[in-house]
């Protein structure tokens, strides 16, 4: 199953020549999502030839305009192009308002329904779920309520080996091995370990979008394989990070490094940063795993043992 | 004087490959105006090279979204890169409701004044004057209330033809020659026919975004150098185009000839077409001094006598 993180915008706050605003195309095996939508998210997914209609939830993490201000130009368009299908939106308390306003005065109604959740900012929560993936938040610090995004795959099950397996076997106990039951077949008691394999790891990704530096943040992201963490600074702009409740390239590094996870995406550049090469660098020295979020990059979470 | 006019984007509704939704910047001197502002419009001024910052005025023509999703975040930019010139928008009733909304949850107090105010739409009315232009507004007739805005330079004055002049004229003489006024000067009359050229042309330039076609806007636009005309849809399409109150190529066409302008720019183009040609081809065969008003082009109204 793919795994596949698409960057939209790597931009903090305006954009910059070549640079948008946040916004991540999310795909887990045939189900697409969106993280933030920042102006002109939709003419980035139309640039890197991704379909708006699969998209199917959109998880917005703060009500700054560079990580929403696209919304409802992306709504508009799906509503043009005929979609039906549902949409499922979770946000911050408010952005209903925006919505709202902004459809108001062109007497738009949505030809499709749109479903939207208040994010709970407070704890960490599991807000959407399905048999494979759950997608939790994660409590960030920022001027305005804040959240980033887990997106966990779920316990996988036991493989099973079919060699090993007596013919005739009902397709309850197979099941049964694969949930890492022990069974009995023809009065013979059958050890779900003899017959299969361990279930393959669950994948995960957190996305960590503006916030101040926190430890509080390690344990939510503990051992994640990727995770994106805002380095809107260098660590020399560290004043200016602190006043302006954002993470320099260093400290993001430090969180992946003390979280253990596998790889650190960094990404929320300020537009003063000409050559992304040097808040790369410093995040290096942290976490030397570590690469740039930029535009049309993919980041694909590889399934292993 | 420059009087210029640059295309931001081309396409209606929705954008598409290269082709981004209603906005212009209109150059008049040393003042810069922005008609519409669809999603990306700080994004196309970026690419092109113009500040935001001498942006005076904005005019916005209607509240469908491809024609004002682009305003928060252009507001939002302004902001953050410390402008203190007030700013003036006019646009229809209910824009203030979604700027409002659009800003309330970032708590952001922009650090410029904005002043806006509402566009009358029964019937043309001058809603912006300095000692040079006037702006003048377009009633048009689409699904939401709609104007186009007419920019028109002042009636300039007399040129005076300096060898002409007794020397030591005093400069009240002089102003009133400009005026076209008669004069004395040491007990001698002269006739201002004498010593000066006529003045040179009021340029204008008339921008009328979504309207059905419609014969009443002839007698608004009659005779400028200029005239914007949407052309959303080909004459193939005319039962598309009455139903969504838009305008075909050919009828746009209709409208420049009938109005006698000097050129017509067609744009508004439905994502439907891939070749423009054939909207340029149409339109030019009722009025043949047409072209394209697409993205990054600039069309210069020559001063003349």
């Amino acid at each position: 199953m793919s795994f596949d993180i698409t960057i939209l915008g790597s931009s903090a706050a305006i954009p910059s020549k070549g640079r948008h605003m946040t916004s991540q195309h999310v795909r887990i095996g045939n189900q697409q999502f969106l993280i933030d939508c920042g102006e002109a998210t939709q003419h980035q997914l139309l640039n890197l030839g991704i379909s708006l209609h699969k998209i199917e939830h959109i998880f917005i993490s703060h009500l700054h305009g560079d990580h929403f201000f696209g919304l409802p130009g992306l709504l508009s368009t799906m509503h043009l192009q005929r979609r039906t299908e549902p949409l499922y939106i979770h946000g911050p308390r408010g952005l209903d308002e925006v919505l709202l306003a902004s459809f108001k005065h062109s007497k738009t109604e949505l030809n499709y329904k749109v479903f939207l959740y208040d994010n709970p900012t407070m704890f960490p929560e599991v807000i959407y779920e399905n048999d494979k993936i759950t997608v939790e938040t994660i409590p960030l610090t920022h001027r305005v309520p804040c959240t980033g995004f887990l997106f966990r795959e779920k316990q996988k099950q036991y493989r099973i080996i079919p060699e090993k397996l007596p013919s005739g076997l009902p397709f309850e106990a197979f099941r049964a091995l694969k949930r890492g039951e022990n069974i009995e077949f023809e009065g013979k008691p059958i050890n779900y370990q003899d017959v299969t394999l361990p279930p393959r790891k669950s994948r995960s990704y957190a996305f960590c979008s503006d916030t101040k530096y926190s430890k509080s943040v390690i344990s939510k992201v503990y051992g994640v394989d990727l995770l994106y963490h805002e380095s809107t600074f260098m660590n020399r702009h560290l004043d200016r990070a602190n006043v302006t409740f954002h993470t320099t390239a260093k400290q993001a590094g430090e969180v992946a490094r003390e979280a253990k996870v596998n790889e650190l995406l960094i990404g929320h550049f300020s537009a003063r940063y000409a050559d992304l090469s040097e808040l790369l660098a410093e995040a290096q020295v942290e976490f030397p795993n570590t690469q740039l979020a930029i535009e049309g990059e993919k980041f694909s979470i590889i399934e292993t043992d």
